[in-house]
């Protein structure tokens, strides 16, 4: 089921604008204020996938997803002139909130924007990390028209979610450190949304461990990277429907493709059923409250999507932001 | 709300069984094999608590809980005459799982009383183990007697669940590993059942980190560490009710109570709702699925009963073995 992407690689892109040095760099820019998240052993999903199975865990990470990374990397590359402009994004979600903590932590003034329909919980937590909050409309491209006029009518910087080197290098963070306890997993998963993680784990991994293959999950619908793997061009996807919120983009960024790519292995597709046991397994069994879009490499696995016929896979667990009832009604519903 | 013990350890006690050495022996005896544990910083609880919090995950230990240490460091202690016998134990808990996994590790038989009303799950469990489960009445002196009949009349090796030097011995090698991390905490929080864990943090605290205070952390009704203390002997208390359900032996263990009336510097109570919150509050913030006698630390800093005043906390989350159909509830109630 693995959809092997043809490596060319030979032909020109914007992938040199991130690089492994980037990442260290960032990575540099970024201690002491991320949590070095722990890599943990799980022998039950090895037994299940048939290898070892070591669960990198975003979930754990500051504002609660990898996003943290990203997000502090941009705000502490800023000049101290863009410092002063103050930072912006269109993200309600993940990156949103981590956004906002960076810009806190940094002294940034930041405005994010959300849907009129955002929940109570994410403007609140936005507002308490002090970031401003503003409503436009209900659609994404609604919420990022806004933004780009706040940018061009008040200076603000865009931060965007994923393609902008500045954050591809932060993410590539994730799996720098987890190479640092497991040099040379045969396999990466990470899941798949606008590309941010997945490009930067994929460059970081071809430049440190290139015999290791990175594998990019995405939900049966939502499937833009795996679409423009094969088109071989960024294509745009119908609005997709699947529980895992924050792997919906309609389109991966141009920086990403251009890294995935190169560097990416193939992509995996998985069915919302398979997502819904995943976050359940790692909640009753590994102890860890995963989110959907966090969770989609463990139901690659489980759905035997992904086999490792004894080898080593490194399964990034990005983030643990999952509604409260959500998990309920999962853990009432999906376990034995 | 803190009851301090007064200190006084000059009489004799069965504590010398069971020192620092110990302790250390132990975690080379387990070493590789039980998992060593994430200590992760949560700045939330620290900003309630007023000082710096550190969770020592033992909710991620193999078999859910740091009962694995104890019982493997006992399976691992014994002759080749004893393994040959096999092992037996009363707990239909955590310990009766970790028993039944460290067993089978060493390829030992096991047999797990449980009483005829254990959860399906539990039995499971310990079969999944490999260990051979028998059933006997409803109460634990029944099924106490009936293991010790098995003792009599087969055999078996019994490796009771808390009051036993190399059990106490297994479950100091927790604090010893989060000692390596932050060397000298103020104050170290650990729950109390049977007081083996207790035991064995406040006797590794006072050789390793004397200036430690390690606090015993009961339920409001299952405080039969609290009633010792304040008598100077083992008592047995009603059978309490508390949600807390790996917490609720009627007495402590003769030697846990030894050696946390020469170490431990108080204990504290907590009311079952306190342990909700806390539950919910691991979860949707911390990421951590914990058991409610796994949480009664977090819910001793919550509840403010116990104030760091700027200091550092090392607080043991003892497991995560919760149903989940409990922690549904826990979550679609008490959450935000």
């Amino acid at each position: 089921m693995i959809n092997l992407h043809d490596l060319d690689g030979g032909e020109g892109s914007s992938s040199g604008a991130v690089d492994l040095a980037a990442v260290v760099d960032a990575r540099r820019r970024l201690a002491n204020d991320v949590h070095r998240t722990p890599l943990l052993t799980s022998r039950q999903l090895g037994a299940i996938a048939g290898g070892c199975v070591l669960l990198k865990c975003e979930n754990l990470q500051r504002t609660g997803s990898f996003k943290a990374r990203g997000a502090l990397n941009a705000v502490r590359s800023l000049s101290a002139a863009e410092r002063a402009r103050g930072v912006t994004t269109y993200s309600s979600g993940n990156h949103g909130q981590a956004l906002a903590w960076a810009a806190a932590l940094e002294g940034v003034r930041a405005v994010i924007f959300m849907p009129t329909t955002a929940p109570r919980t994410k403007v609140d937590a936005a507002r308490g990390y002090g970031a401003e909050v503003r409503f436009a409309g209900t659609t994404s491209p609604e919420r990022k028209a806004a933004a780009e006029h706040a940018v061009a009518t008040e200076g603000f910087v865009m931060v965007p979610p994923f393609d902008d080197p500045r954050i591809v290098a932060g993410q590539g963070t994730c799996l720098l450190e987890a190479l640092d306890e497991a040099p040379a997993p045969d396999v990466v998963l990470v899941p798949v949304g606008g590309g941010g993680l997945c490009a930067g784990s994929a460059l970081v991994a071809a430049a440190s461990s290139p015999a290791t293959r990175v594998l990019g999950i995405e939900p049966r619908d939502a499937n833009a990277m795996t679409r423009a793997l094969e088109a071989g061009q960024v294509v745009t996807i119908p609005p997709p429907r699947t529980i895992a919120d924050g792997l919906m983009p309609l389109a991966v960024g141009a920086l990403p493709f251009a890294l995935a790519r190169r560097h990416v292995a193939g992509t995996v597709l998985v069915d919302d059923d398979e997502i819904r046991a995943a976050v359940a397994f790692l909640a009753t069994r590994a102890k860890l409250v995963v989110e959907p879009s966090g969770a989609v490499g463990v139901a690659a696995l489980m759905s035997g999507r992904v086999r490792l016929d004894g080898k080593t896979a490194i399964v990034v667990l990005s983030g643990g932001n999952v509604a409260p009832a959500f998990l309920a009604e999962v853990l009432a519903s999906g376990t034995p």
